[in-house]
């Protein structure tokens, strides 16, 4: 996966639209932070708490808020937000394998389906009756479009990933191998001896610029369906019941367990292994902590956590101990504070 | 997937077996909840909070208690369990796709492996040798059933699903995409320098009627198997360890890790993201809230609960502060009390 | 996936490398714990507890240290350790299918791609441009190995394995089904409006005699990569972020969570569903207990836990009520201790 791309700084300043101060004939072969960067390499300058290695960079060139353009020892390319040019910097030197378009002979492709010319398909992927694909949208090895599944343009689905029957993805949608997408929302009801399947006739409808991580799952909904809006960012391992609904930009960190009928805001953030409760509302950016349960409705943006903190375990038996002990404390010390006359 | 089901409420209330007050020739279409359902859908009440819906749904028929038939607006179907009907009724319009029979030409078929002859096999599925399916089967595309798995009638194998090799499953079970049943169990053993490899020879046993989410993973046996009883429920990416051994209908939702030789009863419901550590054993009936740690056995029904609800993080700061002093609090207290003459 | 592998216990003795105490012509059909053996299988006693065990056992063998020799009642295998020795006596009765070489016709093989002549690769896998497999290595059924990804000798790829592009993969490495390695970190740059992909550069690097887990996802770095070091033995649907270092040795339970650019010591040990914050740094020998958050660097060997153990609900709500006012509640203890002279 070596690769040869190179830019002079001038062509990079032009292409990310920053203003170049220094050598723009400097080749610039790839991308490193300001503390490990070599010589031909691009960094950024973003959190003011790495300042200090401004001095002492490598790095042939670096993004940089004006304020400190005076401070880099060398090249500089002078941006509004260093961290948003990097990110556009760093699809110039983008590995990502690039697609021949067509469809690969061993494909299972229905003559029903609707696939615009330059959708490429991988070896062994099967696409069902009825599905559509738009333009320049490029389906991984082995992935798995059910019957009626609705694919948007410009979308890349690595391999492996599982699409079911009707679901609807929009344009420029990623999504990572192992996803699966639409299987059935987990109802039952109890008849007294044992459970009825509900069967799940709601789908999952997925906006545009939505990227979903490797063996995520997103389940269809019930009745209506489960609504997944643009430029959601979903990392690994995420599952996300039947009915919700996420708000647009929202961030949803890896292993996160969304329960059904979540209406989660905009904007929000939920941290890595963090969870709801189903049929709750959060408020547009609210912000949980790592591993923290949302435990009921959250009406005002904020962070919010659960848990304790970790210590070392034998101070922790003892301090849980406690905690299962904690109301009676409060009690107590109520008690006391009535008996010597504090309250 | 728009589908042209329909059925007169005279037919449904046949089907379902249900006593019909109102125009038996009222054309239904769909499903709808109570408050979001349109005329030609079909509704339920089932909580009693919701009972105030009644008289404003827009449904064309609401699956109802006997004793709520007079508050219907219109028609209504009797039932003594409205919820277990509704589910029966969304059995009849389950959107899911049906699978002609018969062997898609890419799959790979060892000679050896025994199929009904109503045995469906999607595209690029692999059946390794001696594997045994029962009839009405259905194996979805690029699925993996490993040497010597047994398959039992009537079972659903959405595709990318893994059965490793010897796992036995059932008649009527459901597996969604990407689940892998019968993997190595975790168990090495350390040689003071490294872990050595403990090969895992038993096997996975799935009872009948047991439903598996997406992305789950059941783990083999060390020495004895795995053991999912009937009826057992399991949501997405739920992990079980080796030689569990769950209950049957107990219902286990998304993102719950039950490590190894885990006995979990019958009836019981472990909440989203819950988990059990290992060799303990949990009574029948029991209930695990979600992201709640079982840690230790379980030998009276009921619901429990860990963890420490969630709240504005600048608060839980200083709360989890206290948390690990906790012990030293309830001494001080404790003191307190001593010298006040109050204990 | 019966089989009729059998040993005589001199042959064990000698493959083991253990003192024979006994019949060295019993028959040895397979192994069995010492509580639940039959005749014609081996055990082991490791665990003192389980020495009452002993003399009731029906096992024909069992592996002991030369303390418990004389109180085996029938042949014993005299081991320094018993359990390494019985991890290694599993290695015997393996019920993995073994592959004969060859490629599959239906897998996808690029012209480019150098494989070893010893390689097997199962049906319908895709190997792409520039991969290059060691000798003896297994890839499974619809494995992707994407663009110049490396994988050395000896190792077993069970199906539907996913590498991307350029992942690094030692000898003797063994990776269940539905794991996906290199997938993109998870890294954006807010703009004020949406997020802006970091596209990851890096790769994802495995050293020598690591076993990855069903469903586990390890994800590429962003500019350097990620590293998994020799011997970490890691279980199923684990989360590992991008950038992170995993030292060697180390084993991570099931459905644990590694967020991006931690570094995790050597000889290491994650409890199941345990997860470590991004950006810290956890020393050598650190344990942490099952479902346990590190929320910050561990700069000490010890076990670490966190959380609040399981309790009944109804108790549990009074409590949970009580450690939110956790701060107050030692503010108040505080004042009493000063009203009453205590401090």
């Amino acid at each position: 996966m070596t690769h040869n791309k190179s830019y002079t700084l001038e062509e990079i300043a032009e292409l990310l639209d920053l203003k170049l101060v220094g050598d723009g004939q400097c080749k610039i072969l790839g991308l490193g932070t300001l503390g490990n960067s070599s010589p031909g390499q691009l960094s950024f300058l973003s959190n003011p708490a790495y300042i200090n290695q401004l001095a002492t960079t490598k790095a042939s060139a670096v993004i940089v808020d004006k304020k400190f353009v005076d401070a880099c020892p060398g090249n500089a390319l002078v941006s509004a937000n260093p961290y948003v040019s990097f990110a556009k910097a760093s699809a110039l030197f983008a590995l990502t394998p690039q697609y021949l378009s067509g469809i690969h002979p061993s494909a299972c492709v229905h003559e029903s389906a609707q696939l615009a010319e330059s959708v490429c398909v991988g070896p062994n992927a099967v696409i069902e009756a009825n599905v559509s694909i738009g333009a320049n949208s490029v389906i991984g090895a082995s992935c798995y479009l059910g019957e009626g599944a609705t694919l948007g343009t410009d979308c890349q689905l690595y391999n492996n990933v599982t699409l079911y029957h009707g679901v609807i993805i929009g344009d420029g949608v990623i999504i990572h191998a192992g996803a699966v997408i639409g299987a059935d929302g987990f109802g039952f009801a109890f008849d007294g001896e044992k459970s009825v399947k509900i069967h799940q006739l709601g789908t999952v409808v997925i906006g545009n610029s939505v990227e979903i991580g490797a063996g995520t799952t997103i389940d269809r909904g019930a009745i209506d369906n489960t609504v997944i809006e643009q430029g959601v960012k979903i990392d690994n391992q995420v599952q996300i019941g039947h009915n919700c609904h996420i708000g647009e930009h929202t961030i949803i960190c890896g292993c996160t367990a969304i329960a059904g009928s979540v209406k989660l805001g905009k904007y929000c953030v939920m941290g890595g292994a963090s969870g709801a409760v189903g049929h709750i509302t959060i408020a547009d950016k609210v912000q949980v902590s790592a591993m923290s349960l949302v435990s009921q409705s959250i009406t005002e943006p904020g962070i919010y956590s659960s848990g304790t903190g970790h210590m070392k375990t034998k101070d922790w038996k003892r301090n849980i101990v406690r905690f299962q002990q904690l109301d009676s404390i409060a009690k107590r010390l109520k008690e006391l504070e009535k008996a010597t006359g504090k309250k």
